[in-house]
């Protein structure tokens, strides 16, 4: 893995998604950002239907200039009944935003197959599954070939709840819609960073968020500029939130997190080979990852499958007496001026290269 | 479907098991029988690992001349943990019965996706699916490819109880094993006819047959009565039966029982076109499907998965009043004499084709 | 406990019910037949709302004479919404019959409350509790009482179902009703023997036995007649029933039977002191209470309370290999014509009583 | 209740409780502050046995001079077993703390019995119940006498989390040793206010409190001082804490916060009635009950009773979406200093009416 520790090389990323506002934001940051290399994108049933949520990914892949193959996956849960999330993406799962006509044409494989090919065709480690939707390509694709647990570098997806949920009290809607595919995701063995409402509730679009994007000159800044109006609009007559939060980004960006720390710890490690120690040492450093600007930490994190109450939740363990020996970790706090600096990068790097 | 009606094609059978005693046997006899061209065989961990009972179905082609394609399919339930039937079938799945070396090969294609391909590629109606392991292929399966739910004909399993179980005092280790899978499968709106305990416990290999069997001459009656002897001693200390309920080839009886009413239908049709109207009239004739040897009623069907005392329980709903116009069946009672017929007709002809 | 061991003395029983058609008819033989003293009438919210069912137990003990104190207690489940059984047992809890004006008053203790005082009152194993209503009022006196557990004689109970339900295809009314509360019941460790519908399907009123009743001339045999023609309509109606199965008073039956059983076996002793062994050795002796017309198996039976499908089930482990040294019990089959005649006995007896 | 309004009455409480260390303060607490008047403990099965915590209740009441009947209830809760928390207060259930020998006598009623005769003979809205146990009393009550609920002022308990739990990662000990209990107690439709983990977090004994405490001149004071010191190892080895929270004391905190704000409220109006509306007017203040130091919100709670990982959790919804116009509430933040000066005030007082 010499592009991680020398910095030479991007993180490859195959993004799972259901496309969806906040998962088109994702796809435009993963497509842009230098740290990552977006090797496929995968469809799953969830914000919307299966060939609504793909028409969408091919839309902003068109738009995007994405030229990773795009396949779509399952269609529904594991063994739930589907409720999509129409209320907050509407009945395309992208109202209110204008799409190009797809130039990019779906790949004919099974988002599955192609996980699991990607992943068994790679290096050990040099793949990262970034799930912005329900679990249920991962879930299927882990049933189908077990070996892809221990050659995944990681999984890092948005979803989940440590406290507050959205879809219920204490559910958030990617875990809600197929739990028992989380269950199968958390409880694999790999290691699972969630990265939840507890952190992209603080990922909002705020107006002068809107107003910077709004700024930029090309098609991917209008889009976008179109996208968080409507989704604004949505979830304050929905949920009644002020701004509306942008979560699957999130995910994104802690992959681009982990890659710019790794980069500038290997710098110092040529530099001055004495920094090869972490240089932070705060009270609780062992169990924060090494990233900049998102506070991660690692607890252990089981899915509610049963309740009468709480199917769907993301049961983290956050007590001081929690083991934090374990492969799954739940992002906390992030640096919402770096994130949103990240999402205005890429909106511009997308329409410098079309023009 | 001509075949179906005039009689002169068999059905297409793909048998997805988990080998096994009783699965062996169900082997043999879909082999064997003129009623069944068997076109697959699909493997799934249940009462053994994955790699045992693919090595097993192998060993069990080559001494029964099974041509047709063998594929390793889930290694373990979608959800849950795997919890091999070790007490009942032994270490290796099929202890105390000798297997020739495999000369047949493995497919290299996944259970799942060479089930999809045959049903997708065949006219709708023409497959069989005869599941007697856990459900976890044909789950996944519905879930890779929805459209197959709609183009098989049907599906006949062995699992399950309406009445006593056997994994728990409620439920069988195949339904047990997955209860999800379970959930999908019967509920996935194609026709599923349940053989559970309900009338597998009335297919004994009392010590008559076990006689029978053992008369004839050829290595397979050899492994037949090995088997049999292993399973009837496994049986009786683990369960306390005087005899060991062989279940797994009911299933396949009662594909055959269909095939061979639907042939005796459709000479009779010939012969009488007035014969076109079933012959029966009994009192609950809408209630039973017409075949000859193996009571079915059909019956609303639900997989309990999230009980304390009841997970993997087929709730089948055998009030008077219960609607009985559901795509859901439960067989209830055999011929077991015509059954153990079929088993030891199928032992002689794959004896005699071998010499 | 000479009145057992010599059959000088009845048993003394507290019959805790929902009045309800068949509580009714409960209530009739438990005053009427000599192998029983009852000792307390107690009510709980069922069949009907606790003030109705109330109303209908006065009205009864006035008709029949019962001179035992007869207090109300819950008024809905232990933790669950009351759901009554209106569909079978009407408005008032027993339409279609009609009930003088009560002349006998309301106990001013709670039903919990009267059942405790008369047990830590009475000696150890005097009392019997005879529920035929949902298990709401013991389960509380056992929270409140623990010691009533090892101070009553034995619980036998109507509800529950070893095979088919009535509310579900899987749970009966009774149990369904409160299933924490059964839970309680079932695990308190005292004897419980459910007469359950496995055998009081076994107790239909046909049209024989009504005619046998409308034979008889008084108020009684008026009232019993009326009941039952308006219980069978409904039950034919609702549930698809010829003739409706009178639940109740078959675990009234059970302890004369028991108490029936005692005296013979007394009276065999006395005059032959060799046969105070049981003189049966039929192969299942050791699993078969001692009594003449009711078959009971001991088994261990526990309540689901958290099943999608199954809750309110009494999950019976009637496998071969269950352990029979439990403290729960199973009434599979019955004498229906011992169980006529004693119905028929009880209103004559009451009727001739009046007269 | 004129006392409420013009401040001259002090609140009617019954002290629900299981002694336990935090039940010791409470116990002090609310005998001690002029707000409160206790009319009635009663204990239950949790922390440690009935007979250990009914003992303990005896020794605190003799030596804090409480005069208020005594009377012990529930020895386990309503359908489960019991667990109790033997890991922080020890084998007596107040470990490390000298009582002396309890001169007080045990009330010969059941604590049932007795809530429902005080809450029956009081004015309706005179009795406020604080249960700083498992609610398996209050809920045998309302199952008993359901005309409670609108009799009753409000409940205010210590119990669950909206956050982090201590006995699971979501499920406070309280709700999770009885969840059928509490579920009865949070939906029965009255007031109740949880002070959960959430608040009692916030109440930590930190050692300058221990110092202040130890400083008082007294055996209430050396008792106290004892306590907590014992508490403080405990909660160190066993969960983490640097200073141990003293949970159910802000139970009563709460109710006394409330009787405090009326009386001020009430001497402002009489001082001039324009100040009869309240005065505060921050965004919030329509969720915000009108108390001056604890805050608390209205929100839904629900108590999950079937979780696979979340039986035992109190479920807020803290949602902004979420209806405030329920009868459900959570106290969220604590002003310490004014807790620990009350607790402080009451050791004072309890050891100057001694001496």
């Amino acid at each position: 893995m010499a592009g991680n520790d020398v910095g030479g090389f991007a993180r490859k990323v195959i993004l799972d998604c259901d496309p969806g506002h906040d998962d088109a934001v994702a796809l435009l940051l993963a497509q842009a950002n230098p740290a990552i290399e977006l090797i496929a994108v995968t469809t799953v049933a969830g914000n919307q239907s299966l060939p609504k949520v793909t028409h969408n990914a091919l839309g902003i892949a068109t738009l995007a200039g994405i030229t990773a193959p795009i396949a779509a996956g399952a269609d529904g849960p594991l063994t739930r009944q589907a409720s999509f999330a129409t209320d907050i993406h509407g009945e395309s799962g992208l109202d209110g935003a204008t799409l190009p006509e797809a130039s990019v044409t779906l790949d004919p494989r099974h988002a599955v197959d192609l996980i699991v090919e990607l992943v068994m065709s790679h290096e050990p480690g040099e793949i990262t599954l970034v799930p912005t939707g329900p679990l249920t390509n991962i879930a299927l694709a882990v049933r189908r070939e077990p070996r892809i647990v221990d050659r995944v570098r990681e999984v890092v997806l948005m979803g989940g709840a440590a406290r507050t949920g959205n879809r219920t009290p204490v559910a958030e809607f990617n875990i809600w819609f197929d739990p028992d595919a989380a269950d199968v995701v958390f409880s694999a063995g790999w290691l699972v960073t969630m990265a939840g409402l507890d952190v992209t509730h603080q990922a909002l679009a705020t107006a002068e968020v809107a107003e910077r994007i709004a700024a930029g000159d090309g098609p991917v800044a209008r889009f976008t500029t179109e996208l968080l109006a409507e989704f604004g609009r949505r979830y304050h007559d929905v949920a009644g939130f002020a701004a509306p939060p942008v979560h699957d980004p999130v995910a994104v960006a802690i992959v681009i997190d982990q890659e710019e720390t790794a980069r500038a710890q290997a710098r110092l490690v040529q530099q001055d080979p004495a920094q090869s120690e972490p240089a932070r040492s705060d009270e609780h450093v062992e169990h924060v990852e090494h990233v900049e600007h998102v506070g991660i930490v690692r607890a252990p994190i089981t899915i509610e499958t049963a309740g009468r109450h709480t199917t769907g939740m993301t049961v983290v363990d956050l007590r001081p007496s929690a083991p934090r020996d374990v492969p799954t970790a739940v992002a906390l706090t992030l640096d919402a001026g770096w994130f949103w600096g990240l999402i205005i990068d890429a909106v511009t790097t997308l329409d410098t290269a079309r023009s």
